[in-house]
């Protein structure tokens, strides 16, 4: 059985977790997880981030519904980083992008490469 | 022109940077970069993590041969997280697997869903 305190977390009990569609494969956001938003995300399937600004359980989309349904969990070869495959509910930026990685460095300029989708 | 002191560093000085192969969207690896290994990376166009381990620069695939050429970098809303689209020659995991995350949890157990590539 997978044991969530197998894995490797930081001085501050967080570990970087991927979200990436587990379609397109696109890469939509980074956030933190602790050992019981890991715990949580795999027994309901719905991904809980640990939001470190508020110090608090942070269940993706329920304030904004945009829900992220866990299709699965991986871990990295050190332990100490998650990809998780999701299906996502419209945009998962705050932006109302749907991907946090709009901007990309080109010719040494910043450019915005995503509009935010309309309501 | 994009500044890398722009970014939000750690309070060690590192942001967290994901390499995602720029063709079939796997996600290959996250490791970290300090302000003059983002700055590096653009200038050289090969990736430049910096290995906290080592506390020292390492130029992905210096010693393996397993290079990551910069295809493209972008940056998240919240300008702390980093998104590589790269050209990977090779392996990008030091078990010569393509991707770092090749354990994956299913029905409650870790399973091996990568192997390694013949030499």
């Amino acid at each position: 059985m997978f044991d969530p305190s197998s894995l490797k977390y930081d001085a501050k009990g967080l570990i970087p977790a991927i979200a990436q569609d587990h379609q397109s494969g696109e890469v939509l956001m980074m956030a933190w997880m602790n050992m019981d938003a890991v715990r949580q995300t795999l027994e309901t399937g719905r991904v809980t981030y640990w939001s470190r600004s508020r110090q608090a359980f942070w269940v993706k989309g329920e304030s904004s519904g945009h829900v992220q349904k866990l299709v699965e969990l991986r871990v990295d070869c050190d332990r100490d980083c998650l990809l998780l495959l999701v299906d996502q509910h419209g945009p998962a930026c705050h932006t109302n992008r749907r991907s946090c990685f709009y901007t990309a460095i080109r010719e040494g300029a910043e450019i915005v490469i995503m509009a935010p989708s309309e309501a």
